[in-house]
């Protein structure tokens, strides 16, 4: 047992004949693909040149409300805040694969406790949900914490700050692969850093978030990015995205 | 063919129904693993409570040099620089699976050009490089510039500074895993990003890098972090890591 | 919408300049790798020359019963057979990462519905069970029905055949690797053809089957290949693996 | 280093509460997708009732040769074999994420040697080589013998039957996916059995096959299966395809 993972036995690995595997070091120069150059911010958190800007702190131009009406969340010193039956805020451009960044605030007086303290949540193609809780010291189950894809994936670690802080999420989503008939060929991955700690490796992502029962897929092309109401006034700020 | 990813076809869906698919959203609750608490730094790139402060800027307590010497890189103002024909340096531990965050800065003066200017490496396992280089308006093959997999993979972007800036890279890396019979079974992974961009999401890394030739993998167990020396005074500081 | 996959825009794609890329196709000839010479089976289904025989139709000299006692299914013309209240079997050996081979055939005479009809199971590593069912025109839960990862993934297609015939799985499993703190980091992985016919195509496991609730891992070792008794005379032949 | 795999410590697992969990079974069950009925072939490599028949022996009329002319292969005894300067041949479908039957037969009388012997090959999507060789007791570098994808892959074992005799691949191919900026994001898969022995497992490919240099990715829609002439007269004979 205890050579499990020792390895006891190995393929024959015979030395590098120079003669027969050649000689050149310029064949394994890579020529064919020029990478983008995207200026960074000059923080961290400061949006890159390519990013285009969901909020910064103004205005909701970006967005639309439940059933594409106003949304009515409220935007005040920089942030946008859940209003009590305010509903879903949702972005009136769709994505796919993306980098994401996105920081968010539970309230500093805490009220309730579970999943009825500080929660909200980010759902990518309007269907896998990247939970939002105030998880500090909060006991609720743990794929239902801060961190957590959404009644599926544990974060790894606890990476909360104390209710009322700014909290950070950067996030590489991959959106799933369909085939021609319909069927699911690449699960949806999903990369988090929470408060710049990696909670989610890309993590394959079961299906569209469910509240019952298990996750599964349906087919489908791009989606808005949304943002949840759950009767909590969660506050957001300075959100980017990069389509990758 | 415009239809291609488009889907055409459809599995059969039906609705499901509550009745046989049961109406409980407490069996979706995970309670069996509890995430381990970790305070994250005060700011982006500070290290968290669970990290190993490899370099803090103060001395190489950490590090060996060429051969388990003394390490002979210059450690100064806060930072530690690659000294001409000084070696590599390389952790006293171990490492396979990991969160890293590493700042480097390659010098303000500009001399040389290509792969000789600013260059430098960070080295997974001893065998897998992060390619270091100034690769701000610097000509080079793509698969041999700042955010590659040296040799391999082609940054999704160039995401660099000017020289004489501090540069970050906050890296997860995934060891490979071979079988009894010293087969890799599940090959390295490494996710990169550059200045708070991502430049390698999840990459497969194809083998130990080469210079000359194609890469490919022998069975190992853990492996030293490595600072390479390619002749350029290239600086580094801030270096922590979290073994997952 | 349209155009979600459709590439509307490209990267740089310039053509190789060979006097950069180098002309040398020796130099990606890769010779470090000598594949061990594996003698296939005449027919499909025979065991080729590095397999494990399992089962040869004959004994049950590579099994035990439950808790390490002698098997109580019953061999008899080339198969076993499960047999009421005779418990699970499960091999001597224990494996990780393997091919597997094994033939299976539910009763002739159809008796009971559902899980209830033709039901067994095949656990890798003691924990994640490949269902055996009889699905020939059986209403179940698909995530339940043959060549399903039991109470997970749905099989891509249902390709069985008659009750009373026999069936062919032919597995590829793969371990999943957890690292020093006993966390998953590559879950467990499986390919599976039915008769044949691609069913599941390296799925990802979600953690050890779960008859209620989600599924999850905890870290082990390698371990035995488990036959289910559900209470149905379920058959086997032909069993073989290969540890990869 | 031999606790490397081992687990020396272990996530917070205890013990799950029924009470808090839930209790009921009915909850992860699916029901959503319901699985096509496919009818498997009465013996192995027979082709089951969803799949496409690219060559059932008796004639090329899937199939167009070099630049959409008619093709110049010959048809023969249930064969259709290379002709001398005859060109590749393509099916006038298009492809993406399929299962492919094929069986091919190198020359009884073993001529030339390396990749003079039995040469030719199965392109997907046009692009990506698995190869076809004559690699029974023939040196050649590994990345390029029967079963590997050429000059990228080297396969697991060395499968091969003897000159004169039928062969046969079973393969898993994925498309790889791109983003809507032209990125591979998915890189394409390939699992394949040689004689029923896998010989590549979920491997990922590096991009389209290239003779001299390194492999990459260029962005690109559904494409024909190529079988390649490379001046030796291999033959095929059973060929399906089932589109996932």
């Amino acid at each position: 047992m205890k050579n499990f993972f020792i390895l006891a036995f190995f393929l024959a690995v015979t030395p590098i004949l120079a003669q027969e595997a050649g000689k050149d070091p310029k064949t394994t120069e890579l020529w064919a693909i020029t990478p983008k150059v995207v200026t960074p911010g000059t923080n961290f958190g400061e949006a890159p040149s390519d990013a285009e800007i969901l909020f910064d702190g103004k205005d909701l131009n970006n967005w639309t409300g439940e059933n594409n009406s106003a949304p009515k969340w409220e935007v005040k010193d920089g942030a946008v805040t859940v209003t009590k039956n305010g509903g879903i805020i949702k972005t009136k451009k769709t994505y796919a694969d993306a980098q994401l960044h996105i920081e968010w605030r539970t309230p500093a007086k805490v009220e309730g406790e579970g999943q009825g303290r500080g929660n909200s949540g980010i759902f990518f193609m309007e269907r896998y949900e990247l939970q939002v809780l105030d998880s500090y010291d909060n006991k609720t189950y743990p794929n239902g914490q801060a961190g957590s894809i959404y009644k599926q994936s544990v974060p790894l670690v606890n990476a909360s700050r104390k209710p009322g802080e700014w909290q950070a999420y950067d996030v590489v989503f991959i959106a799933p692969r369909f085939s021609e008939n319909g069927r699911v060929i690449t699960p949806a991955r999903i990369t988090v850093f929470h408060n710049g700690i990696l909670v989610q490796n890309n993590t394959e992502i079961w299906g569209g978030t469910q509240y019952i029962g298990l996750p599964f897929y349906e087919a489908h092309g791009k989606g808005s990015l949304v943002l949840q109401e759950h009767g909590n006034p969660v506050s957001y700020r300075n959100i980017w995205i990069r389509p990758l």
